[in-house]
């Protein structure tokens, strides 16, 4: 058993950040039934990497859901959608903000088949205020939300994190969401509709640097990779490679120094603090990296490890899939699709000790389930959903 | 009423991960008790901003939460937690992993007590694995995670994202965990420990970053602002600024061509198609920019956005904080510190219709809360508080 095993999700989203929370969903359990556009399905399935055809992306976003299709444009589709409603516990959609109105399935809408629905929706800037209706795509949000404008080099360009993080954001945050709703519902039998922005989740990640700017009137700027309240803690250059050190307080600096053998940093006026040593990093990286410049980085870090000194190597993305910390916590899982074949996808993150996530199934083929959920959860013969495939519904 | 009204939380953690979580929590009704260590607190009191003395980076990730200290080392102090562990729903700790252990206040002890139990944990690399005792901050998690490695500009270094993203997506995670937790908890009355790593959830983020590496070998590189699967989706240098640009499809390049009132381009072999386009990116990105050095950003982005063609400035924060479209979304707060006094906070960026988040009390006062925490809820007296008060307790 799941934790959400009994609540049913209807996830009508594409690409990454609706996706995204409903893989979350049915990781958990969930009875995540994805209704995709008939003949094409989610713009995502033609986004490669492909493996024998099939798009890594879609696979990697969509396993453990069922797949239907279904056209929402026509007055049956829309009665069968409706009647699924009835039957579902949560809705998910990223159309732009207004989409599912003209379809006739806004909120209000479906709230009137079903007032216990829960409508959770992600798109670039919300369903309210004056950019309501501007596309919102992860670099957009990322731009908008300030977060591009703090990353990077000084003297260099802001710079996009390099996953799309404001869709990441967003699809955490709607899941969030959906089940607070949840609870409330348990409580009360009462649905309700959660509107999550690209914009405003970038915007509540940036926390301490907004903070900066509300308390100082400072306008933070890009500072590479240290931090603004404690030093040293940034990346530092080795022989092979870039390594990462974080020294939060005196102990841990004079741990480090002890490893450096330069005791005399201790006495030194400009490190004699973290608040001076935050001050003077300009001065300390340099001594640092003096120091690295003929060490390998594997070896350094088991080294200020080995000293209680919290270091890291910056792994690129081959070293990250390999890792056996990182394969110990299950993070690449093998499944077989059935026309992918043996396929590895990224485990799910949220380790349960009663209901541990699993990944059952792997993503539906387009209309994959189409028997399964019209039979089962709406009793439609097989007669009917033929018929109905011969008018052009599916 | 809230979302989570009624459910009760202990709040044990410091800093940004599991105050991120806690806060979120909070925010949405439930009663969140933070427990700090007496005379000192949670760390980030002592983290700057400050306003009239008080933290803001604390302040903001704690408030709507009631404060209490106690002292865990003592057996009186464990005592008294565990009467609250009988009486709460959730707990959240972002120690080391073994901390609660050494204190006697493991997850199994506390399921002793408390069967139904949720147990909320975050930690750089989570309980189990081989490098489980190793210290997690935000940068070794964006280090080790494979973010740093795929952030950044071609030839440029490994960057670090500019806020705390690992702990900020750990707190999220955490708190969708213990969401999916309470629901089984409803149906089952069982409880459960939900471990969540900063190094697993920036993992989880890398999506199809990890899938390029995956099913093709290749490992992904910084590629500075641009995308991997379209273009032109990149940054684009203008007179007084860059601005972003997102087309994503033909279409999209064939209206921004006609803005641009270059229709050469369309029939231009290197961006005839977006797979060409993506091929020839750094032909395309000096066309665009050569076009865009006589104007301005912000008189560009509104052409474009007219012509439908997705566009955005990159905001600084001071723009931010005072975009009228942000404002509208109220992601700014006022509230009153009784010491800070009036200050803005970072609002929810949840936007429920039915049950509205708000924020209704500041952050707490070191202890604020005690007399009500263990008045109320364990029915301790005036007199009883004041003598614990006298044993170094609180």
């Amino acid at each position: 058993m799941g934790a959400l095993t009994g609540v049913r999700v209807l996830d009508l989203t594409r690409v990454l950040a609706g996706p995204y929370c409903g893989m979350l969903l049915a990781d958990m359990g969930a009875e995540v039934i994805k209704v995709e556009v008939p003949k094409k399905g989610d713009d995502s399935r033609s986004f490669g990497p492909f493996v024998n055809g099939e798009s890594a992306y879609y696979m990697n976003l969509n396993r453990n859901k069922k797949g239907i299709t279904l056209n929402l444009k026509s007055e049956k589709g829309k009665e069968i959608f409706l009647e699924l409603v009835k039957k579902a516990d949560i809705i998910l959609e990223n159309f732009r903000p207004g989409t599912m109105e003209k379809l006739g399935l806004g909120y209000e809408e479906l709230k009137a088949v079903n007032p216990g629905i829960i409508y959770g929706c992600v798109s670039g800037f919300g369903h309210t205020g004056p950019y309501k209706n501007r596309a919102g795509y992860d670099i957009i949000g990322q731009a908008v939300g300030g977060l591009m404008s703090t990353t990077g080099w000084p003297g260099g360009e802001a710079t996009r994190t390099g996953t799309a993080m404001a869709d990441i954001l967003a699809g955490l945050s709607v899941t969030i969401g959906v089940l607070g709703a949840l609870n409330y519902k348990f409580k009360t039998g009462i649905g309700q509709k959660v509107d999550v922005a690209l914009v405003d989740s970038v915007v509540s990640s940036m926390e301490i640097i907004t903070q900066i700017y509300l308390t100082s009137g400072k306008i933070p700027e890009r500072i590479g990779n240290r931090y603004e309240s404690v030093y040293p803690y940034d990346s530092f250059k080795a022989l092979d490679g870039s390594l990462v050190i974080g020294c939060g307080n005196d102990k841990l600096f004079s741990l480090l120094v002890g490893v450096m053998e330069a005791p005399e940093l201790l006495e030194d006026e400009r490190f004699i603090s973290n608040a001076k040593r935050v001050e003077n990093n300009m001065h300390l990286k340099p001594i640092i990296e003096e120091w690295l410049k003929d060490k390998k980085v594997d070896e350094t870090v088991e080294r200020l490890l080995a000293k209680g000194i919290p270091a890291a190597p910056i792994n690129t993305i081959d070293k990250v899939v390999n890792d056996s910390h990182i394969l110990s916590r299950e993070m690449f899982v093998e499944v077989e699709h059935p026309k992918a074949g043996k396929m590895k996808l990224t485990g799910n993150h949220l380790k349960f000790s009663e209901t541990p996530t699993k990944i059952k199934t792997p993503a539906p083929l387009l209309g994959e389930h189409l028997n399964e959920v019209l039979g089962n959860i709406l009793g439609y013969t097989q007669e009917e959903i033929e018929r109905l495939a011969d008018e052009n519904l599916f």
